[in-house]
């Protein structure tokens, strides 16, 4: 079996809602979808999925540097069209965009919008055939939203990102996790007894913080949010500004959403072998142009980990400050992507269903469909849970 | 000194915010405040609070089964004018409503909002001096909505319970803890081991589950919300439905905010000695006149914990099924209250610079006050957190 | 009923083991007990439960002050012989200690050896009826290892603290647990993101510093053993210096074993308003008789809770700074009580089995008596384990 | 840089106590020590660590299945003598143990004794200039006891295993998070609301149940010793026999330490897609020969993954049911290692000066030394603890 075969078959043995969804006849049959997706493991099997509910699919990367060939490749002895390829500059994979675009799909399935905005500007003549657009992520939906309030939106959109299922779920249980998997397999260093400073305390710095302390760490949070800071607080941990935190740091991990997270200042002040990752979606957190700047030698310290010296003291760096659990691991969990794409499927199809029902708007995800993925889970677990009665219900209306 | 004196000199030691609040000189001078208040140490410390920064204040209780007498007396002598008395019985209390209207307060701090529904319907001519109104819990803003929408609103009212640094704090920390403090303290029962059942996983529940893991239980969550079900699980909780649930439960405590949570079919299934306590807001929970009506023997089992022998079986409930922290323990812990009264100090003084400005309608809590309240609160505690520079700023602007 | 029945009515609830056993039959019948008891109801329910297997038993208390009066008169009611009286001076007790030996009890269960020693010394005319003898303590078989050594022990003697099921568990669990009711029922404080130091990370000091931990506690550990400083840092906890520690602590639990934990000038570097309990055997930890000397102004701040004035701070120290759980609560929970007093019936009749094979000494606890009470417990919790194989036997002999 | 001398480069970073240890002069100066060791980094950076006080080390591996000739290769060019070839098959590796006696070391640095029983059997001329032994293993220890049981030992031996600073913290922290760092990387599986059943509540077990709660897994152990299946069902895990543990588990992770602890008829129920590992030192907790012989198919699932098809089911291996920290991923964590490395460098010097001394018999770990590693871990860290007073040294040996 293909190396790219083999991969998405393991992933299937771990996302069994779209295993469920896949069985659920051909409600996709005649539709055209154009993907643009991260080309690795999980999303291939979700345009596998896609295929099997019926649609022709017609997928490129979204980022040609999150490209697996092999992936791809078997994707294609699969049945789907795929222009993605990892050596693609940013102009070639632009062209791979515009070559799904000349499928005239129906649906867009989009991760991060470039497919979308092409549609809306450089090729207009596809919007004729296009019904609906599901968009995975919060940038993507920033700039769908730019589209409509300049009135250029011209068919439906559905934000996932919003979805309960996902944002739930990814941020603390995806990005906790993976986060310190990634850590600990790229530095062998024993997390237990660590002073690990968690820089932001969203959804992504709690689910960080609570696995370290799983993992015996000392957590330190930093905020700017004076309520959240006394959250991490009331949850145990300890909370400092990065002034002070960063003097006793082991390891740090930035999750703001910011940028400038550590500065010049701070680096100055950092102990002997520290070790710095970023788990924010943008790699602006860990000023890495800074550090470049400040090092009087930088090397290879292992493999995903880059060494600098500055001022007689080491500083290491995992993945070259991106997103840690991408850079320099195997990104979600396969499970969490499975809730991820069970929304994504359900988004597709009723948009199929319904699009003719709605504005050319960005509609929040559909509360139906977040609590069906959410039953579809709870069955595949056999976990049965509670329902109201009809007292329940009127007492609810009341209180 | 008086038992009532005492006992408000022990929460003075950890109301610090209050403490903070009350060297804020004398804004409140020249105005009237009418309380309907719990008529204990905590909220006796807020209206001295109110008292020391100028104003009159006339207090009642807000329902008279929480009035400690000791208390109301010593509030009397600090120079506050109090009408609560703990015998008194329904009638009796709303007289003391309308005695607290007699002398046309300037400024409402309502819980549950009696003394506001009161003025607004039998004791209008007090509406006239009335500038606004401060309401603490979700149920009064519930009835003043009502008054809203029919247009019978006459005050502006700034609902305290949406404030994030109550909402976020007293549920999860605050019910969490003396949920478990009231058990522990009733029944000197292990939770170590024990099988607890946490139905509802909300704030509440939530807080709940958390305290019980930490004492070592094997914690199970029933829900109605699938979502919220899933969020157990990954929390690392089992989920089960009732039916199941109630068949392995040691204990199990209720704070859905919904009624008979606990049916018929399940008390017949329960285990011997089985302890259930209820840590919603209302009697309602724990199906009591079901309880009643089934048990063969009632009996005092314990001080706060009744026994009933149903067919062939004890059943254990603390405090009568009403809620266990305040019906069989001494309620939230101080430091909770702290915050909750903070903000409830803040929003008088804010109604009484404002109210010119404000139309006559429920306003959420102001955001920059919400925030103050945190910040003191890191200030007392002498913690620094991070602020945004310029740059970060204009990058959230972007991104 | 009354209200010594009630309270051993409502342990029998929580005692299944005790309950097991007390169907055994009548192995010790026209055996003569001699027991030296605190006197509560858990307790009274191992008297019962000896009684019910035939024995005649004869008790009195170990300390007065710990005597709860209608717990012995419900237990004289029910057929035991009762001598134990709370307004006993020292010298009384003693002689309720002769009255029991008066008895010319078979054997004897003691706690302190009190009557050990006496009946060693004082009373060696009992000594020719006495088979055997089960001490609960460690102090205890302290005492008694001295009259070993001395060549004047005159009957095997069962040490049951050494079994596994005993201090494995009183310790961590039932003091971890019962030190944190204590503390939260005293003072109705927050525990969540306090700054919580535990003084000594022996078995006491880890259940301790886990349920601080697990009630959102900021937990600092000092110790004076290099490797158990390191343990605690491994198992997520911060390790400073009582120097260090005491400058900023919320709340100090002692539970060393050691006196004068807390020292002068510790005292001096306090914060107002600290809470100080000690969770240790004697108290001696916290340096009560300092801590009068220095306060300027002494003062009953609530139930069991003593406030210091010193140096223009106020200094809080729950129950005299005598065990907290047991000077300021319910001592251990009930079903902690149960393993010890399963182990102590089995003690006694093993002696009464097999005293004329043992030896006049002292025993460790008996290992298949040990796993005896383990299994009862799985038992009642309906709790199957595995069990080796023969080939899983042999392999273990190899390696 | 090669490869093998960045490996230890990394290494060097996060081993403070080894690099405490290089800069106490030349204490081993003119002593030869033959070292039999897994050649990875962390061992070898042990050698040099030798080197650098003064030794001639002459090293060959212990097992060559785990050499890393890279690194071998490095160590060689820093000026240790190496033997050690990851091709080397059982018999050329022993003529590699004899090529280091050859060299007549003064001390041996031993890892299973393997050397040390060669030595005194087939080489016992080379025992004429030994000095002592240092072995770092139970196996070996039990090994070399047979030889002194016979009378054969002809040098002291110290045991390291059971240093305290060892076993406390090698098993729990070490195994704990590797094994979880194994499982993670080797399946991008989420750990968070899955059923992980550990097997065995040893202190392996113990760390790994501990660190698959941190990742929020439900939790289920198996256990054979009643006393410990009770102290799982305390520190809140589910406890259940493997029959039934085995119908709900997600994952199994076996660390028993025995043979077969999956059965043929537990293999029937498994679910499909379940993972299972073993953390024991030996590969026969999984019984692979007999899931290879029930198998219909086998195939590489993810590098390091087997998959069987049985029964129409999927069951998945890591690392061939090998430990699988070491077999599919980095072994312990860095820091561990360099506690373990600590108190062998300090054995070899305590043999080194008191060889004369010893009689030939295997002794204790040195508490002095035990405690002298945890001072310099401590001090390292910049921690300090506590030191007793005379009066509390007085106080405790009277209590």
């Amino acid at each position: 079996m293909s190396t790219g075969k083999k991969k998405i078959e393991w992933v299937a043995n771990y996302m069994p809602l779209l295993n469920e969804i896949s069985k659920m006849g051909q409600p996709l049959k005649n539709w055209k979808i154009g993907m643009a997706i991260h080309m690795e493991a999980k999303t291939a099997y979700l345009a596998i999925t896609l295929h099997k509910l019926g649609a022709e699919v017609i997928a490129t990367g979204c980022n040609p540097l999150s490209t697996q060939d092999d992936v791809a490749q078997a994707l294609a002895e699969m049945g789907i069209t795929v222009y993605a390829k990892r050596t693609h500059d940013e102009n070639e994979y632009l062209k791979t965009v515009h070559k799904v675009l000349d499928h005239k799909p129906d649906l867009i399935l989009d991760d991060g919008a470039d497919m979308t905005v092409i549609a809306h500007t450089e090729r207009k003549e596809v919007l004729e055939n296009l019904k609906g657009i599901s968009e995975e992520t919060t940038t993507g939906v920033r700039r769908i939203k730019i589209l409509q309030n300049e009135g250029k939106l011209k068919v439906p959109v559905i934000a996932v990102n919003n979805a309960r299922m996902k944002h739930l779920f990814d941020n603390r249980y995806g990005t906790g996790q993976s986060t310190w998997d990634s850590i600990m397999r790229n530095t062998n260093s024993l997390i237990a007894g660590k002073k690990v400073v968690v820089a932001g305390y969203g959804w992504c710095g709690r689910g960080i913080a609570l696995r370290a302390k799983g993992l015996g760490a000392h957590v330190i949070v930093t905020e700017v949010d004076p309520i959240k800071a006394i959250e991490a607080l009331m949850d145990g941990f300890e909370v400092l500004n990065m002034d002070n935190a960063v003097e006793i740091a082991d390891i740090i991990v930035t999750s703001t959403g910011n940028r400038d997270i550590i500065k010049e200042e701070h680096i100055l002040k950092m102990k002997n072998g520290i070790i710095l990752a970023n788990a924010g979606h943008f790699n602006v957190e860990i000023p890495m142009e800074k550090i470049e700047e400040m090092a009087e030698e930088k090397f290879e310290a292992r493999t995903n980990v880059t060494g600098y010296k500055i001022n007689g003291k080491t500083i290491f760096v995992i993945g070259e400050g991106r997103l840690v659990n991408l850079a320099a691991a195997d990104g979600h969990p396969i499970e969490i992507m499975d809730l991820s794409f069970a929304l994504q499927s359900l988004s597709l199809m009723y948009l199929s269903e319904n699009y003719q029902k709605l504005d050319n708007k960005v509609y929040d995800y559909p509360k139906e469909l977040d609590e069906k993925v959410a039953y579809m889970k709870l069955k595949t677990l056999g976990i049965k849970i509670d329902h109201l009665t009809q007292e329940q219900i009127e007492y609810l209306k009341k209180f």
